[in-house]
């Protein structure tokens, strides 16, 4: 694959660029605009509920999508910040909640206990509760340098990426598809696509809205996010298997114990890692157009199939 | 009180609105605004959820306010609709997760059984999610004719009516509260000017908003809704120890039965009826520069205090 311009192709440069030393930048940048975000106030324990899992580390692999696709497309980090914070809140909202009894029953995340077990369950649901009202508070109130139109554009995907349309549909028939032999491939894909899938693409699409991509341009970026998407979630089945609870920092095998569907049950584990690395080069030619900007995009999609926790 | 124009004051002309047909017609607008915002499909179970929630009738009131607002300063009921049923979406989302058994415990709501005891713990957690998601979604997608500048500030303002610094500080403070026999006027106030207040207080200024009022406009319609959002409680707590179950429509003498601080329990019966009234009155007071314009306003005002269920 060649760029028009003739340079070499943008994927043959990634291995210039360096990864590590940018995500570092970048995940510094985000913890200090989530801390900043949320300082504790008054009621304490709500707000210590929320920051604690707000402020867990984390790859904050959300917020880093939203600011390099901003920049990609043309705008600046500081466009995208209170749209990254949001998706933070939001995927971090979908955790706790996720971790419940009432749910996955979870003790552990990011190798810290989950949020119900310190706080107890009423808090944990309501910590929720304000993590996902506040990222449609911060983006509509804070976000700056965009036109309103597109802030609007913007929090209507963020919505349709966590409601039934999204995240919460995908964990629908993800409980109802608990225990079951018999789930299809269309059921699995139909359950990432939504439950991971939908908040990581709103991450590349809002942060092409925020920068006024094109339409062709956010097509292209969106469907770089479906194929990342799907990658990510193969490799976390993937993980759960191989993967040890040090390494994952919450409980592994936790799939199997669950007689969770995974790709790895459908397609058994050489096959899956081959998927996943399709689904990745896939993801990389959608940016071929880019050029060099591309690089922090396509590093990330390296990443995630690299990833080991 | 005497109007500035000289006609009789608006709340003496109050008699003459017919607040009943008033709340039948804009109810069944709101009722077929909420069916239409949220169709069944699939994942089917989500949406039945969610859809049985809030589709069980109710008062509505929170909508018809921010109708009501809307109307009386200047703009048209279709400008606010979104909104309006945004409010009931993120109104129902409070009642659903507040119903779960890590939380009040409840078996019955507006006479049906609680959303968790028809669909399980996890689907009505997840109900209340979607939900509250949706809400901005469809304030941001479907508002029309207003300047999306102003759309914003309206999310602004409903997200943080819910999260943390309104209704879900509120809910903390009142879980922290429970079983407490010194619970103090103020602590007793903090809690319900954000539980109930603060969404209450959000109908009318997203209503105001909508509409483009002026700053002053926009203030004292703000003292409005305060007044009739703290009288609104004082009745909602008279009503727990006066009415049956079956007027209630939810398990009554909840509050006794929980050891809840109650304005009763501070008060007493009579002094509390008293105090409602007087907030009432404030209310109303608010209203004398905007003549008869402000009639629905002024009756919803009354009928708030003069409500059995």
């Amino acid at each position: 694959m060649v760029a028009t311009d003739g340079r070499p192709a943008p994927n043959q440069q990634s291995s210039t660029f360096n990864l590590k030393s940018y995500l570092e930048a970048q995940q510094a940048q985000v913890e200090a605009a989530l801390e900043q975000s949320l300082p504790q106030a008054y009621p304490d324990k709500i707000y210590e509920a929320m920051r604690y899992s707000l402020l867990a580390g984390g790859k904050r692999l959300r917020p880093i999508l939203c600011l390099a696709t901003c920049e990609l497309a043309g705008g600046t980090a500081a466009m995208a910040m209170p749209t990254a914070c949001a998706l933070e809140m939001i995927h971090t909202m979908s955790l706790i909640h996720d971790d419940l009894p009432a749910m996955d029953n979870d003790d552990y995340r990011r190798g810290k206990l989950t949020n119900h077990k310190v706080y107890g369950e009423d808090i944990a649901i309501l910590a929720g509760d304000g993590l996902l009202a506040y990222a449609f508070e911060w983006v509509a109130s804070k976000t700056q340098d965009v036109p309103a139109q597109q802030v609007l554009q913007v929090i209507s995907h963020l919505g349709r990426a966590v409601g039934a349309a999204g995240l919460v549909g995908g964990q629908v028939v993800d409980l109802e598809s608990e225990g079951k032999n018999d789930i299809t491939l269309e059921t699995l894909n139909y359950i990432h696509t939504h439950k991971t899938g939908a908040l990581l693409k709103a991450c590349v699409v809002s942060g092409a809205i925020l920068a006024g991509a094109a339409e062709d341009e956010r097509q292209r970026l969106s469907r770089y996010a479906e194929n990342i998407g799907l990658a990510f979630q193969i490799v976390d089945d993937i993980l759960d298997i191989t993967a040890t609870q040090e390494e994952l920092g919450k409980t592994a095998g936790k799939d199997l114990q669950a007689q969770k569907a995974t790709y790895p049950s459908i397609w058994g584990l050489e096959e899956s890692k081959v998927q996943a690395q399709q689904l990745v080069a896939a993801a990389k030619g959608e940016l071929a157009t880019f050029g060099e900007k591309a690089q922090p995009l396509l590093a990330l999609a390296d990443f995630i199939t690299a990833r080991t926790s």
